[in-house]
C-alpha cells in the first residue's frame, strides 16, 4: 500500500543558505515532495512586502527525486506566490523557516516568514511557520525535530480552518527539555527603538536602527510566556485584522458630516 | 483664548512627491504643527517591512512656521519610528497616506501606508491611515477635504482605544456625491497573481507580477460593499493577529508528543 506523497511548498526570510531553512527540507522531504524556493538575500523584517515594482528572476538550482530547489531575487511573499501559481502544483502544505529568531508577540508584523504564511493562508492553503528562539546562525535544531514532525502531519492530515494558519515558535535549546505545547495568543509586547546617529566616510550622518524588546505582557496566556517558560507556542494566526470589538462601539464615526 | 496646537506626524508609501500627500499636508495643518516624514522611493507593497540592515539618511528639505519636511532613504514604517523617536517630540497623532489607491480587503496586508499606521499604533500612538479608490497620480482628492477634517478632529480629542488604529478608504470621486460612513470589517477578497513570463535584453527570463483582484466577499458588513456603494469605509484595525476563537478548539495540539 503506497503512502500518499504530500505536495510541500518550502520558503523563508534567512536566505537560501541558512541552516534552519535546510533542517526544514530535511524534515519536510520525510513527510512528502518539497519544492523549496528561497530568496537570494536575507529577508528578515522584509513582512508582507511583494515585489510589484521589480523583476523577479527564479533559477532552479537542484533537482533530485522528490525534491526542486528554485532561488529568486524576490520576497518571501514572492516566493509563495510563484510557487502555487507557477513553479508546482497545488501545494498541501506551505512552510516557512525554520526561522533563527523567535517570531512571537508583535515581531509577527514584521517577519518575512510570517509574511510567506499569511501569504499562502490568504490563498486558502494551509500553512506553518516555524522559528526557533535563537539568532545564532549555528543554532541547534536538533530538539524541534519531533514536534515539527508531528504538528506538519496533524495539519496535513486534518487541514486548518479557513482564514488560519500556524505561528510556531521553540525555544532555545537548553539543559531542560521542552516542557510541551502551549496554544495561545500573540502577545502585545515590541520593539523600542533607538537610533545610533553615525557618519559615513562621505561625513553623511546617517542612522543605524537598534532597539530592546520591551515585555510587558508576559501573561501565562501569551506565546511569550510560554517561550520564556521553555513550552512551544501556536498561536492560531489570521490575516482578519479588524478590531471586531471595536465595530459597534465605533458606529459614532457614522454620525459625522460628509458635506463638502 | 489660544487653541491648543496639536504635533502631527505624517508619512505615506507614495514617496514625497504624491499628490495625496500634499493633499493631507495642507488638511493637517488647519489642525496643528505638522511634521512629515516621507521616502525618497515609491513604497507601495512594502508592508510593514523596516531597515534592520540599511542605514537610513535622513535630511530636512523644507522648515517654516508650524511646518517641518524631512525625506529619508527608508520605509514608511522607519519614517514613524525615526519621527516619534528622533526627529520631534511625542506626536498626537500619526496619518498616513492620502493613498492613492484604495486599502481596503486584505490589501491592507501589503500597504506600506498602513505599516506606518499599524507602527504607530503598535507604540502606543493615534494613527489614522487615509487612501482613496483612485490610483490616478492626479486623482482628484478634494471631496475627501470635509470628511478628513472632521474624522481627525473626532481622533484628536477623544483618542483611540489601546490597540486599535483607523483605516479609513474612500471611494473614487462620482457624479453622486458619498453617502456616509460606514464602520465596518475588512473584506476576505484578495489579490489573485498570474506571471507574466519575459525576456531581458541579455535574454534572461524572469517575471513580472500582475493579478485580478478577486471579490468574493462584498456583505454588506465590509469595507468593499462600502466603496462600491459610494460610502467611506472606517475600518477599526488591529495588531493582534490571534484567531482568539481557534484557541480553544485547538487545545488538541497540545496533546502531541514532544519527546524527541
Amino acid at each position: 500500500m503506497s503512502e500518499k506523497r504530500y505536495k510541500i511548498l518550502i520558503t523563508n526570510d534567512d536566505g537560501y543558505a541558512a541552516k534552519g531553512l535546510r533542517k526544514l527540507v530535511t524534515l519536510m522531504r520525510a513527510l512528502g515532495d518539497v519544492t523549496l524556493i528561497s530568496t537570494d538575500e536575507v529577508m528578515s523584517a522584509k513582512s508582507h512586502s511583494c515585489s510589484i515594482r521589480e523583476r523577479i528572476y527564479v533559477r532552479l538550482v537542484h533537482e533530485e527525486d522528490g525534491f526542486k530547489e528554485y532561488r529568486c531575487n524576490g520576497t518571501p511573499v514572492d516566493c509563495v506566490k510563484l510557487g502555487y501559481q507557477k513553479l508546482m502544483t497545488q501545494p498541501d502544505l506551505v512552510v516557512s523557516g525554520i526561522n533563527h529568531g523567535m517570531n512571537a508577540a508583535t515581531t509577527v508584523v514584521y517577519s518575512g516568514t510570517i509574511g510567506a504564511v499569511i501569504e499562502a493562508c490568504m490563498n486558502g492553503l494551509n500553512a506553518i511557520g516555524y522559528s526557533l528562539f535563537d539568532l545564532d546562525p549555528d543554532a541547534d535544531f536538533d530538539h524541534l525535530d519531533t514536534t515539527i514532525l508531528e504538528i506538519t502531519k496533524k495539519v496535513l492530515k486534518e487541514g486548518l480552518p479557513k482564514g488560519v494558519c500556524l505561528n510556531v515558535n521553540f525555544p532555545k535549546r537548553s539543559e531542560e527539555p521542552m516542557k510541551g505545547i502551549k496554544v495561545c495568543r500573540q502577545a502585545a509586547c515590541r520593539w523600542v527603538e533607538y537610533f545610533e546617529e553615525k557618519y559615513d566616510l562621505g561625513g553623511m550622518q546617517y542612522y543605524d536602527l537598534d532597539g530592546t524588546f520591551e515585555s510587558d505582557d508576559i501573561m501565562p496566556d501569551t506565546d511569550l510566556w510560554a517561550l520564556q517558560n521553555n513550552y512551544i507556542s501556536v498561536v492560531p494566526t489570521c490575516f482578519d485584522w479588524t478590531a471586531h470589538s471595536q465595530i459597534e462601539p465605533m458606529k459614532a464615526y457614522e454620525t459625522i458630516s460628509i458635506k463638502p
